[in-house]
Order: C-alpha cells, then sequence, then structure tokens
C-alpha cells in the first residue's frame, strides 16, 4: 500500500505552512515519508523526502539560496517529529488529539553549494526522542553528494498556537 | 543622503538571490542598512532591516512559518558580513573586487510564534569579523518583541561560486 506522506496526515488547519501544508497552493508542500522502520529499535528509523526547487529559488545562478535548504529541513524535521512521536506511541499517524510539532532550533552547516535542477534528497534520523521534544538530523543530498547537513529541535505544538477549532 | 540598502551594492551577477537579490522579481528583495556605525570602534556598529512578509508564508494560520525567519536571517546576515568587510577594509560598499559572503552556517533559535500582518525588525551584531569570516548575530522582532535570534557564519564567497565574469 502506497505510504502517505506525513505532512497529509496534519489536520485540515494544521496544513497551511508554506513548506509543506497540502492546504497552502503557492507553498513547497514538501512530503515526508518513512524510508525504513526498524521495529527492533524504533529510534534507529529513518525518514526521507525529495524536492526539486523551482529555478527562482537562487543563490548565485546556478546554486539554490540556503533560505529554501533551511526550509525543507525544517519541515522535514517537524514531519518526522510528528512521525516518530506517533510512532512511538503506538497510534495511527494523523489520529486525534493532533501530534503537531513545531521548531524550537534549527541548525544548518552548509558544506557545499547545492545545484539547481537537481532532485535533492533528505534523509532524517533521531538523536533524541521524548514525548514533548524530538531530535532529528537531517542531510540535505543532490546526485547523491550531501549539500547541507541540518538539525531541528521540534517541540510539541504548545496550545497558544493551535487554531479554535483543533 | 540616503543610505544605499547592502544587498543593492552586490554586482548585477550576483544579485539574483531569492532572499535579497534586486534581480530576482519573484523574491523578497530583503535590503539591510546601517542602523549604526560606531566610528570609534567599527565592530560594535550595527545593522538593520525591516520586511513584511507576505500572508501565503504560513506555519500556523496566523504565524510565519520559520523558512521565512531563517531566510530573512540568512540574508541579512551575509549583507551584513558584506557591508561589516567594506567597512573595515575602508572601501566604498560594492567597489570591486566584490566582497560577497555566503552562508557556511545558519542557527536559529524560535523564542516565540511569530505573527503575520507585521513588519519585522532584524538587527544584526558582529561577534567575530575575520577577512574571511565574520559572524553575525541577528534578532528578529515584530511589535517590539523577539520572536526569534539568529546566528550567520558568514564567509567569502569561494571562487568556486563565481559566475564567469565577476
Amino acid at each position: 500500500m502506497k505510504q502517505q506522506a506525513f505532512q497529509d496526515c496534519y489536520p485540515e488547519e494544521l496544513s497551511h505552512c508554506y513548506g509543506c501544508g497540502k492546504n497552502n497552493n503557492d507553498g513547497h508542500q514538501l512530503k515526508s515519508f518513512w524510508q525504513h522502520i526498524d521495529n527492533n529499535d524504533l529510534l534507529t528509523s529513518t525518514t526521507i523526502a525529495r524536492y526539486t526547487p523551482a529555478d527562482i529559488f537562487t543563490a548565485i545562478p546556478g546554486f539554490v539560496y540556503g533560505g529554501m535548504s533551511a526550509s525543507l529541513i525544517d519541515c522535514h524535521g517537524t514531519g518526522s517529529a510528528s512521525a516518530m512521536a506517533y510512532l512511538t506511541q503506538g497510534r495511527e499517524m494523523g489520529s486525534l488529539p493532533a501530534l503537531r510539532f513545531v521548531t524550537g532550533a534549527l541548525n544548518v552547516n552548509f558544506l557545499a553549494p547545492t545545484p539547481q535542477g537537481v532532485e535533492l534528497e533528505l534523509i532524517g534520523r533521531f538523536s533524541e526522542v521524548k514525548e514533548r521534544k524530538i531530535i532529528v538530523d537531517i542531510t540535505l543530498s543532490a546526485n547523491d553528494v550531501i549539500c547541507s547537513k541540518g538539525q531541528v529541535i521540534a517541540v510539541l505544538m504548545p496550545a497558544s498556537m493551535s487554531p479554535d477549532k483543533v
């Protein structure tokens, strides 16, 4: 069965993110999936997302601008955190109450220029998993070369950010 | 005399950045300026930029998405680094050879949700200034509340990223 993207399991009211929300028609609509689930050690499971930025997202001509890499890492991180939270709690992805994570901190190291016109691949790994805080380490690669490494410290969305109906 | 934005002093061939390039009509065109120059201690000078994100750049409805904050911090950081490099070398901003900086590392701590529909203010301070590496610490505020703090480790653009004619 085809796996549903993590972000497509977010509640409708929480699916407007410019980076990954299915209800944001202007945004990137990044979609993250499990690459591998290790049932013997859930925390060694890995996540994957692929995305080809449009040509307007230039840094220096020929290269993707850093804000795009940061955005993709950010949304892959919070999506992966949500999926891991459901996995460790043995709950179906998307079931209510929603386990929606937001970014507490985002760190990106740019290791090599990211070429334009190439599908980028993001792989997520988990270095810390707590009920309300999950740390995701992410590589962003182009043509099998790691262009940047990021870390997302994701925290369970505070009630203060929640739209009324959720 | 009205101060010219740092980014508007970049060479034409290096002005296509989605975040701040004047030649990228689809981008944010962030513009950074000196807020204060301390001629007795150049490194205590500060920079400023203001920007109101369009409504499409949502995280959760009502709040700006983290990738936007990261992008603004990134471009204000590299712009500030360029301006500081010219300042410490006693050169006119934009004079050739260009002192164009790119991001080596970008760290953002999200302290409070960033409200939409509000002009954001970025203030840059310098914690390290070397010829080829400049560290810029940046606050991003809305309504005088700091929503995020970022650090940009900016490095002089490597020749490998340079378009042929520059």
